[in-house]
């Protein structure tokens, strides 16, 4: 006996949504969480990211010098990252698989937002296009404590994956430069931070 | 050399939450995860458990009968968790667990939310007090959402966690009455969902 259908066809694009999206948990990120016991973890899945990133929204939005719309941010960052569910992770210092990123997440876009009923597609593809394009003050900090969140990971993991993937200092300062933009005084001190972790042999 | 201290006390405070936070990706709850394959995955974390819950929030809100204000709604799933740090996650259908639950959680509370600066510290307890007493619209409605959230896993994975501890219907019915004080037209659905997971003799 198959399994009875939702009798709202709005509540069954709903539901296969919802369950589609599940599958972000699946979807492995070069950064590694941090452990109750102080040792390296495991990599981390984006589905687990996109919500530690919305509570660096919540508690470092006060640090941008222009005023933000903090649920604007919080929506963006809730559904920035489920195109990965079939375009995958791109690694930032990963340049060959970042030239095809573009075209990789705007087809998943394409499938997995129709999931849902027209109207709420529509809503959730415009915070991920708002998000992607990067213009508005709140994209541009969403897209900014996404940096900060892999690298705050780093400093708290000896530089983990820039060990692993021989990353320099300059390349970690040009990939980064956008937090500068939208959190000048956060972006000091954490330049402060990686002139340090440089003094630490954590960078190539 | 100790890495440099953050030259501000505020982030300094900041930091270090969002740090000790970071740890509710080790918290494991019952629910396990939908794989891409299809298959029955690993169990799920709070951490991911919170974005989706989020997500549920965005899709599903509008199927109260009261006007909701899903910002809060947001605000609250995102800290509700984070207890588990220190408490642990508590399965709905432990009755000795859930007797000590309370405690347990209030203590993790009273350490983990003054890791922020006093008044982040303060908006975001007022964020949890709210969800558990669950007076407001707002945290009816996200409690709600947690139990329907497992609910739903529940479903997609042939009762795992209800068979694996023996649940019976009738204790689904009266854990989850909830999902139809706050949602009632989606508490019908489910409980045709139910019905349907007990003839498949998911339920005990």
């Amino acid at each position: 006996m198959p399994s009875p259908v939702f009798s709202s066809p709005r509540l069954v694009r709903q539901i296969a949504f919802l369950a589609e999206i599940d599958k972000l948990k699946e979807i492995l990120r070069q950064s590694v969480v941090t452990t109750r016991d102080g040792t390296i973890g495991r990599r981390e899945n984006s589905a687990e990211h996109s919500w530690h990133l919305a509570m660096l929204a919540v508690v470092l939005a006060e640090h941008s010098p222009v005023p933000l719309d903090l649920g604007k941010i919080v929506k963006m960052v809730l559904v920035h990252d489920i195109i990965e569910i079939d375009a995958g992770d791109t690694f930032i210092y990963d340049t060959a698989g970042n030239a095809s990123k573009a075209e990789r997440e705007l087809a998943a876009a394409a499938r997995l937002f129709p999931l849902l009923p027209a109207d709420q597609a529509a809503e959730l593809r415009a915070w991920w296009d708002e998000f992607e394009a990067g213009e508005s003050a709140e994209s541009k900090a969403a897209q900014a404590l996404d940096r900060m969140a892999a690298l705050l990971q780093n400093l708290h993991t000896e530089g983990i994956t820039w060990r692993e993937h021989g990353v320099t200092k300059a390349q970690v300062l040009e990939r980064n430069a956008k937090i500068g933009k939208a959190f000048p005084g956060l972006w000091e001190e954490i330049v402060r931070q990686i002139d340090w972790a440089e003094a630490q042999g954590w960078l190539a």
